[in-house]
C-alpha cells in the first residue's frame, strides 16, 4: 500500500529514472529535479545505498551542488544497522526531496527494508518532499520490484523475479535502462501475473514524474513504454510451463516520448 | 494487392515462419506443411535463391522427402534471367506447394521482383497452391517487407527499411527472428509509418498458418507477436526526428503461443 494521504497535504513528486542519466551536458532530468527540490532553498539527500563505489555519495553532492541546489548531504548507510539509527532519520526528515542512487535494488530491499528510513521515506513523501531515484533507485519505488529476469520479447512464466520494494506507488511495477537492455519480455511476465499491475519500462536518461495526481510527465531523451493489461481477455499464465511462450491477447501499449503524459487513475495516455 | 480470388477456388494457406525451424527431431512446422501440400501426392517446388549456398535447395529435397512428400524439386534461380524460364514456370505450375528459403531477403526481391516465377506463385497460391516460406521467405510473403532496421523496443522514424515484397497478404507486415534479435523496436516503426498495417513478428521455429479466411494459427515452439495499431490516437512518426524516440499511444499487442489463433480480417484473436 502507498503512504495514506497526509491530511492537507500534496504528495511529493515520485520521480523514477531509467539509469544513466546525463550529469554533465544539460542534465535536463537532475535539472528538474533540483528545481522542483527548491533549488537554492532545496535540502537534497542522498542514499548511495545500492552502489558498492565509495564515492557515489559524494559524486552525488557535487552534481546537485552545480545544478544550483542549496544543500545536499548523503547518509552512508551501507548496512541494516545503519538504516536504524535516529540520528539519520532526523536528517532525513529536514530534507525537501530525496535521491536513490543506482547499483543493486536487493541491497536497497534487503538493507533498507522494513527499517525506521524506509518508513520515514514514505511519510516524507506523502507530506510532500519529492523522491527521485535512477536505476535501482527507480526499481526499489514500486510496491512489486523486478530483480531479474528474460530479456527479449516474449515473455514466459519463468520470465521475471520479483521481491517487496518501497512501495511508494503500488499499481505499478518498474522496469529500467529499458529499451537499451531489451526488457519487454520480463515486463510482460511481471504485469501477467496479476494484470492489476500496469507495466512502465524506463529507458536510460528518461524519467518518469509522477504528480501528486498521479500523472506523469516524460523528461530526458528516451522514451517511456506503458504496458496497460486491464483490458487482457486471455492470459494462459496459470497454465504454461515455465519457459513455454505465453499467450496474452488484448495488451495495450504505449510509447511515450519526452513530453508526454499518463495518467496511472484513468489510464489514459496524452500527447504534450 | 494480393492476388484476386480466383472463381470457385480456396486460396491455398500462406506459411511464413520465423526463421530456424526445427528440421530433424519432431519437425512440427515442416511436417504440417508437407501434409498440407498432401503428403504422398505432394509436389512441392523449393526455392533457394535467397541462399548464397549451393546446397540449400537439395538440403530442403531431403528434409521433406524423409516427411514423407511424394515429389519435391527445386528450382535454381540464383539471376533474374533464370526467373524469366517458361520452363520454370511450367514446373512451378505443376506444385501443390511452394516453399521459400531463407537468406537475404533483398536477394528474393531483386531477383524475383516484376518476374514470370512471382507472377505464377500469386496466381497458384490464389488457386489453391500452399506457400511456405522461412526467414527470407517469411519477410517477402508481405506487399510492405523489412529489409532492416533497429533492434530494440523503443521505435524512431528512420528505425526500419522497407521493400516491396511479393505481396501474397497486403495488410501485414512480418518480422522474423522477432524475440532472438529483440526486433519489436523496428516493427513498430514499421506500422507507424501507416497504421493499416498489421504487425506479425514471428520467433524462430514459430509459423503462422493463414487459411483462406485470413485466420492464422501459430504452430511451433515460440510465439507470434502481433502489433495492432488501428486504434492508434496519436503518433509522432509525421514530427520527431530521425532517431528520435516516438510517441505511440494506444497500441494493442497480443502475444499467441502455439495453438492461438488470429483472425486477420476481424483483428481479434483467439485460444486454441
Amino acid at each position: 500500500m502507498p503512504s495514506p494521504d497526509v491530511k492537507g497535504a500534496q504528495r511529493g513528486y515520485i520521480i523514477p529514472i531509467g539509469g544513466a542519466e546525463e550529469k554533465i551536458d544539460k542534465p535536463m532530468i537532475l535539472q528538474r529535479f533540483v528545481d522542483l527540490a527548491g533549488g537554492k532553498d532545496a535540502v537534497i539527500c542522498v542514499i548511495p545505498t545500492a552502489s558498492q563505489l565509495d564515492d557515489t555519495g559524494e559524486r552525488y553532492e557535487k552534481i546537485f551542488a552545480e545544478l544550483g541546489a542549496g544543500k545536499i548531504f548523503s547518509l552512508p548507510i551501507t548496512e541494516r544497522a545503519d538504516a536504524q539509527k535516529q540520528e539519520y532519520v532526523d536528517q532525513l526528515e529536514k530534507s525537501t526531496a530525496i535521491f536513490i542512487t543506482g547499483g543493486n535494488q536487493l541491497r536497497l530491499s534487503t538493507i533498507l527494508g522494513g527499517t525506521p528510513i524506509v518508513t520515514a521515506i514514505r511519510q516524507l513523501n506523502a507530506k510532500g518532499v519529492h523522491y527521485a531515484g535512477t536505476s535501482a533507485g527507480a526499481a526499489i519505488v514500486s510496491q512489486h520490484m523486478i530483480t531479474g529476469g528474460n530479456t527479449g520479447i516474449v515473455p514466459t512464466a519463468n520470465g521475471v523475479s520479483l521481491a517487496p520494494g518501497m512501495g511508494l506507488i503500488n499499481t505499478v511495477v518498474i522496469d529500467q535502462h529499458f529499451n537499451q537492455r531489451n526488457r519487454l519480455s520480463r515486463l510482460l511476465s511481471a504485469v501477467s501475473y496479476n494484470p492489476f499491475l500496469i507495466g512502465m519500462g524506463l529507458d536510460e536518461d528518461t524519467a518518469a514524474f509522477i504528480d501528486g495526481d498521479n500523472i506523469l510527465t516524460v523528461v530526458g531523451s528516451g522514451a517511456i513504454t506503458i504496458i496497460d493489461p486491464s483490458d487482457i481477455d486471455h492470459s494462459s499464465m496459470a497454465d504454461a510451463g515455465g519457459d513455454e511462450a505465453l499467450t496474452l491477447l488484448n495488451l495495450k501499449m504505449h510509447i511515450l516520448a519526452p513530453g508526454s503524459r499518463y495518467d496511472f487513475s484513468s489510464k489514459q495516455a496524452y500527447i504534450k
